[in-house]
């Protein structure tokens, strides 16, 4: 941590700063330079971090020299994690997650259909959503614990591993008998008591990023499960705010190779709704297999015109089969594995 | 509600438009352009907004006519709605709100000495955070229900009504027994689980605009409380996300008239969050009043340099009465009325 | 100047970096922490800034301690410049600029109305612009020096200094044969060759900021204008590029004090162009004032349906009179002066 | 075009609105909807667009349904344009040009050797700097002309294509005469001065998109050359401003295939000023290939410590063949062609 002093800091400020700093148990050392002086402060940086060194007389600004993230980060676990998530499934060090299915979850018999096709084009995890999280009070808010029902049987029955996402502390346990892996939505990226109970669970959350959250504030996030004891956490990208319009979201595709260089969790990718648009979904899913993701996301629907939720995103499950083989021969190229759900247990 | 058709769509693809929009029940026109083939949907748009006309073959866009909130619009609710606060203070409709206090509660000394200074320089509101929502796990998390207790009592005894956050849907009937005024936080403004439950309290909410919320997501939030039945909704304009980072968030000050032009909810203005620095909240202050805010919220802590959370953002007492100072002469101007607390029960 | 160290750098690279230094000429201190070594850099920061020291091996990160802006800063200039208009108009430092008139010039009669109607409502600097930038090639382009000299000419009837934009670095010396004051719009604010243009003329300078210009940004625009030999600049802000949809662009009143705070250059505000609808200039044009803005820019025509440009955001001139009114009203609550046009030579 | 009246407008403001339309040329239809009255307008949009009608009294809003751009349009030009660039190597249409080479021209050794180096490695385009727009006046601003004469020889004897920044409508006369191919840097695209210039010659432009531009401004200036008679425009993605710092810029991929189902101009990606991060520029290279992307630009210094301008941005040429290598082997994959330069004439 460096204290930069303002131009007119007096004797007497400095004093109290470097008392201050003491009175906490930190060694400093102080720097006078051509026009400004600064102060370095050795010890450890979390205790530094939330003490308000900023609103002591004479401060013009502190510098954080580490990141805030620990057990995020490579410097805590040098390895890429591996993440298993049932069925023979599993994701990072060169293992992708192919996950695919309907944004909402309407029914067991389009579930069923939309889980064989996309399975035989080389899906290995199941989507569907039970509680959907709407910007309007007067949309639909999915068909809950009846959903997670049929969720679970059609995912036994394909032997796939299914993902939900879970929206309140208080479902968390009811979710849990359900899922294979929770999914925490991108309006929940910072709501850190669902964080903190899915932390205290044994199963795999992947952790959609906030459409204003920074790369750092992403693995804050992360750290908030980490730090209950549950190292199982997938990343993932999937569009942040931006003034263009034109799509619904801005994907940053460079989030990829930037959060694994910082983490060792797995980074998957969700161009559905990044873009929000049909015609951007297979480019930039091959675009994410190309910068090195460890997965994609993509919401796949028999009749998207009839969809409950999300309909005019969704692939065609024909169209999902054709950008999941460009995926694959991408893979291969690339040296990646795409585990086959159901071949092991 | 509007329906584009793409420049090569078919008669077929437009039989099928519009035996789809019969279906549903909705009337329509086709209007045929130099370039461009348009149908008009007439019905009722919620309806028309759920159903995922984009996925239709041979549709280009569609585009809204109405606004997508009911309740918070000034169609629905002509006047500025004026909202009850408790021991004398209003808000809405001439009235300002002026909400002061420290960032977290830290003990009841320091939370009476600081409630007292505030209220002597012309505050009504008594704010101090009991949860605090932390960007990392290892901060400062809140003394909890101890903070409440604290809190109720200072205020009782200031004869100040109080508002605090609440974070998480199980703490909403414990907060309830404690506050005048529950404070929904920008992290959490589409926390829609949290939203339905404080609607079904009769209490006053502040709900803050979160990072990356349009105008339209936060009225959109504000109508997940509404149509619960609690029409006591104070909109609050917190500054958002930027690519500057010499201010901690933007302050959208353009906000609050945008706002009371849509709706008749009150409007008020953070500018301690939205700059995080002392050195910019007296100006914004001043502006939000002469923007036509019905309200300021400022932090203010006896000694910032030990606060255990955004010490680094409060105003000390004494600048607190300055600034208050300002903002009364300036209401005054403007024929707004600063309801003292304690001044009616 | 602070470098610091990769974790694993190793001794070599670490004499590598002092070497270099050395080499540049610099003093330097090497500062072990316990998760990182730092080397702080004493010397000039400008020859620093340019020396790409993080291509060096085994540097993380290198942290400016100074602003690199000088001639713009308060450092350099303590007190607010005082910019002289002409006309007994002058900005900074206590008095106010009342710019006002419409978009594009449009002919001589309708510009000497309007002229006629805002100055008789207290603006003090007639703006209309013969050069115009417009997204779209097909749109009017602005009548050039037949503009120039209407304005030139009702400028000098009013006895109002006239402000217009320049796009150009070919178009200054013209321009200044007529106009007071050069404007220079936002999307030309990173345009250095006309910055250098205008820089060498001794005219006073409205500097608009870019969509996308950070403070520091537009101060170092204004630093090209003021390394010229040009000391006369005032920067304006006319709202920045934000996710939000329902204004034109995001006004950032914030940047009023924060500019102010490190610069001496008067500051004026733009509501006009910055919301982009006329229902919201009033109150943020009289958030400017409270917020200390040096100035208002406001268009106004007297026909907004008939306008060849931006119509829409336009005010009348009776609604800029009222807006005017309540302006002079809080300009003498702050005890700023507002300068009549014409009341000196 | 589309009108959406207010809810409360008049009989007298519809039959003012119809009266205008018409006397403007235009047919229109109205529409009484539940909630809203339309008017459909026939009629040529770039005339509507012009016409400022959402300032007649009565209008809520005014929607457009075609684009504003034309003769980038795919409807204009329905396959995808091929550009020569010169020495056999071609863009667009399944051909990739692969651009590298140093920020700024230091001198023509250096460039000779990094020249080489890259066309090893299978770029076909060289580039460098001889004006520089730097963000402040006192960092290092180019060779100038003897810069151009550098990049001519060095092209001339390496039998590359070279591409270089023109920033002043005063220096394309100049440029000209050395340059194959313009650049229009991010900070100029909207210097519609500069774009008539650049248009009137028949030289390729490298149009860089601007930090705040939208798919739509970026296509619209393209539409300034365009509108010139030169049709040889190629877009570039470069990054935008966002919220996050880790990155110099936001890479926008998704722009690849969006501007692409647009426009039939070839679209290339700039990672290097994108990320301005060494270690993210080669996955984001092989992103943008998988994206669809119509060439790749990268900055190439064989001593990037040593740089005089972007230099911890620029990759080694040992790095270069690296990510160059892949990209090849990617191309290879989706059918598309990097033409070798000095293959043809």
């Amino acid at each position: 941590m460096i204290i930069v002093l303002k131009p007119g800091c007096t004797d007497a400020q400095l004093t109290h700063i470097c008392e201050k700093l003491e009175e906490m148990g930190f060694r400093h050392e102080v720097s006078r330079g051509i026009k400004r002086t600064l102060v370095g402060v050795i010890g450890e940086e979390d205790q530094l971090r939330n003490a308000p060194l900023k609103a002591i007389p004479g401060v013009e600004e502190v510098m954080s020299v580490l990141k805030p993230f620990k057990l995020a980060s490579r410097e805590f676990h040098e390895e890429p994690s591996v993440i298993d998530l049932g069925h023979g499934v599993k994701v990072g060090g060169g293992y992708l997650m192919m996950i695919a299915g309907p944004c909402a979850i309407e029914g067991e018999e389009l579930l069923h259909e939309i889980g064989t096709k996309v399975k035989a084009a080389g899906a290995n995890v199941l989507r569907g959503g039970a509680f959907k999280p709407r910007t309007s009070p007067y949309s639909f808010q999915g068909m809950g614990e009846e959903g997670l029902q049929i969720l679970r049987r059609v995912g036994d029955e394909l032997q796939m591993p299914v993902v939900t996402e879970v929206m309140d502390p208080r479902q968390v346990e009811l979710v849990n008998e359900y899922t294979d892996i929770f999914q925490i939505g991108a309006r929940n990226m910072q709501n850190f008591n669902l964080l903190n109970e899915v932390g205290q669970t044994n199963r795999p959350v992947l952790l959609k990023r906030g459409m204003s959250a920074t790369i750092q504030d992403l693995l804050m996030s992360a750290e908030y499960i980490l730090s209950n004891g549950n190292m199982k956490v997938i990343l993932c990208e999937r569009g942040i705010r931006s003034f263009d319009s034109s799509t619904r979201n801005l994907l940053d595709l460079a989030a990829v190779p930037n959060l694994q260089g910082l983490s060792h969790l797995p980074v998957v990718v969700d161009p559905s709704h990044a873009t929000g648009r049909p015609d951007l979904i297979p480019p930039m899913a091959l675009a994410s297999v190309a910068a090195g993701a460890d997965g994609v996301h993509i919401e796949v629907h028999s009749c998207p015109e009839k969809a409950t939720s999300d309909g005019a995103q969704a692939l065609l499950p024909e169209q999902y089969a054709e950008v999941a083989q460009q995926m694959a021969a991408l893979a291969k190229l690339l040296n990646k594995t795409i585990p086959a759900a159901g071949s092991a247990s």
